[in-house]
């Protein structure tokens, strides 16, 4: 891409809707994301690149992003959705995103995330850095949407 | 992105073919996006895009596209995809599209598209000031597919 | 897209990980892709585009990938993915990617991404220049992925 991808800011939200999808994108707003086009990616950050909170973004933008999300329609079910992200030592070399979704809370998602950083900076021969987990769960009432992403901004994405 | 998508065209297209990949690609076909590269997308009208018809697009150009689809290989049965897009009174904020697809004919699929950006403008806070659906169905002879698209168009795009 | 694509790569790998997500991630490594962001495109070669070798690419970069990629738990089940490009006689024109996985070995795979590609060049009505099938196959010792992809390049991607 042209694009120039200098900032990654992760968030997480979960929300209830009328449909899963509605869900699904009440979730996105909730979450700060649910006016951007998400163009989902697997799932590197790009060396060099400054991890900050998520700003404010231009209605529209089309983001590369790594998320994972779950919608359930069974009331009392609790779901999650996580992402993580590993750095390495050398800011050189890109860093990798981790997702994962399913029943049960964000206690085991968390773990789950960690583990799998660490096996893709081992068999990477890297060590990690920095590493961050950001999970979120929902008891579902009607039909909820547990989401987590990892946004790949660039200068022109900021609103 | 430092793509600068300046309109947004619907399309919806059907085809039977001689694998479910082969009736996807020939239902592409149909709705006159067969030989570009749709990049999904989830799922906003950026603001400021004239919504055109489909004009004649550039042969493998990569354009981000929201979109529904469903194949089947059960003779007989009903398949449909629809897609919609909700557009605010204030041309400086963005729309939103949403995706359907399922068995049955595209009536039920316009109503429920209908209802999920009736729901998506409610809780933006947003008045809808223009509502387009646009639904396919399609009944399966061997192996079938039913397709709608919202592709997000810039400049560049163009035969 | 402001990209430009003006080359094409192939490739294919196949490995095991103590998650699905780590197994593919170390498919993606096996076949030199695990250190970049692939953007899923369906599926077409654009006009006047080298088919090279993979190159060296740059860690991080957004590449349109059409891929094909399938992950088992079951010890001892065979998994297959496979992709296959088709260029026509003017090159002019678009060619087409054609994916498939499944269980199996990578005959049948190769088989029938060559059938997918033919009915395609037939609905368009262009004659076959050239086609190619990549396909990769790998028995599960306890989760095991194997994928396959055709790379979309720009310059910039390049290390």
């Amino acid at each position: 891409m042209t694009r120039n991808v200098t900032m990654a800011a992760a968030t997480a939200g979960h929300a209830e809707g009328g449909t899963t999808l509605n869900a699904f994108d009440n979730a996105l707003l909730a979450a700060g994301i649910g006016n951007i086009n998400l163009m989902k990616v697997s799932s590197i950050v790009p060396p060099e690149v400054s991890i900050i909170e998520l700003p404010k973004l231009k209605p529209g933008a089309l983001v590369p992003t790594a998320y994972a999300s779950i919608t359930s329609e069974r009331p009392g079910e609790t779901i999650t959705a996580a992402v993580g992200y590993a750095l390495p030592d050398d800011p050189g070399k890109n860093g990798v995103i981790m997702e994962f979704h399913g029943s049960g809370t964000r206690v085991a998602a968390e773990e789950k995330i960690q583990q799998m950083l660490e096996e893709a900076f081992r068999v990477r021969g890297e060590v990690i850095h920095e590493m961050r987990v950001f999970a979120v769960d929902h008891t579902v009432e009607r039909i909820g949407c547990a989401l987590a992403a990892i946004t790949l901004l660039a200068e022109e994405d900021l609103a």
